[in-house]
């Protein structure tokens, strides 16, 4: 596996945390090196001991750095990408971990315009409802997607060297455009975020205790960050809404089916929803 | 605790097959024999070991028995008890274990009019995705709601027994009408399967390897068998279409905001699922 020198985690949380524990594990870098915003949060990540040394100087980490991972909220990688952009030596490879792509990717092109550093968008699958370096693994990534996003701007180097840092933590790669990954995580994780919002919301607060693992279930991504995933909606929305769009149209043939008192139709839906979900497995 | 004597489990899959495991760990029972359809689930519940006994000789069983649970799929239950009552001693006490209650309840008080045995309806809050006696447990209610639901023809010292059954097997019971349940498990139950179901559907195919723990989490009751969730549907479809109707008017919310690319909108009607998400904790 390459070693990929001083690698820069600009906020070591849940994904960056772990691809600190991950690069150590796995002996794929020289040293770790996590930027955090607070002095708090530099002693947090310390503590839970997912990076190596940690900081809140942005501009001296990323100076030192060859690999720089942005691992912010999506609403922050932008201006934190700038910010590494300006301090790292040229030729330096920058990647992110946000969940949206196309405007972002967008947004931190325009702004790196014109500097040497080397950004490619990248997208670890591996969020929860959890945060925080405490919740971090060194095995995190191990099987899970991450979806790398080039543009007709991205060094074919860089990209390969981005590659290799999520193979390295066992990731498998999957590299598309942006505006496809927005498409796809649209259906596969923004709307489903909304409807699990949406009837944890509609649930009476005074029915939780009749509630079971079903509802437990369905409803558990709803306990993730409001102000983060507002920022991925307001960074994907129309592909969001036409997701939802596909999702109430096969919802509605199911409750007209109800409503009929149509066996065979409430059978055949529930049936596409089974062998859909039964094709992934637990 | 009390014993229950001798207990016939009509259906020892998952919820039958944990009541025998239950009560075998608890003292709760003298004996107690599990009734399939077939001598394969026969078999298949002696070598999951979670009955005493088994056969497919409902009467002889019934005969036998000082208490009868049927935990069968919902349509089953009236026939289950019907035959059961028509084998048992006078005073028999009789509940069962199924997701539905107002129709149920009325269907097997219609069949049992004139019999000796004494009915009880039940609903254990502990289905999932698995089924079978080899996803049984002995602690499978522990710490999970029983909902009785006595009517003007429940007999008092049967609901009694009753509730020292799920109480003996950790449950937290409560008691409320057939139509109270059934309306309550709309919402916390009946709405989220029809939801989980619409969403795996919705999902293409070729995107199944883009879904992290969010889909996985929102989809998972969607496994559950197609038929046996159709006729829980058939059995409560005016309180299912209802909870659904709550749904879609609070996902309509969150669509509109996203459309409006409302930032607070969006985030407060996040946090409103947040907020119920977190009072049930994970």
């Amino acid at each position: 596996m390459a070693n990929h020198g001083v690698v820069a985690i600009i906020g070591p949380g849940l994904i960056g945390g772990s691809i600190g524990l991950g690069l150590r594990a796995n002996g794929l870098a020289e040293r770790s090196i996590g930027v955090t915003r607070s002095d708090a949060s530099t002693k947090r990540a310390l503590t839970a001991g997912v990076v190596d040394v940690a900081t809140t100087d942005l501009a001296a980490a990323c100076a030192e750095a060859d690999l720089i991972v942005v691992c912010t909220p999506v609403s922050g990688v932008p201006a934190a990408c700038q910010q590494a952009a300006a301090a790292a030596r040229p030729g330096t490879v920058i990647t992110d971990g946000g969940s949206t792509k196309k405007r972002l990717v967008e947004a931190v092109e325009q702004a790196l315009d014109g500097s040497p550093v080397r950004f490619v968008g990248s997208h670890p699958l591996a969020g929860d409802h959890r945060s925080g370096p405490e919740s971090a693994r060194a095995d995190l990534l191990a099987g899970r997607v991450v979806v790398v996003t080039p543009t007709r701007h991205t060094d074919p180097d860089a990209l390969e060297v981005v590659k290799r840092l999520w193979a390295g933590l066992g990731a498998r790669v999957e590299s598309m455009s942006p505006a496809e990954h927005d498409a796809a995580l649209a259906k596969t994780s923004h709307a489903p975020h909304v409807i699990a919002a949406a009837l944890a919301a509609a649930t009476p607060e005074e029915l939780l205790g009749l509630t079971g693992g079903g509802w437990r279930d369905t409803t558990r991504v709803a306990a993730g960050g409001a102000g983060l995933w507002r920022d991925i909606l307001l960074d994907n929305p129309q592909a969001t809404l036409q997701a939802l769009e596909a999702f109430t149209e096969q919802l509605g043939r199911l409750q007209q089916a109800i409503a009929d008192n149509d066996r065979d139709a409430i059978y055949r839906h529930l049936e596409e929803g089974k062998l859909r979900r039964d094709a992934l497995g637990s």
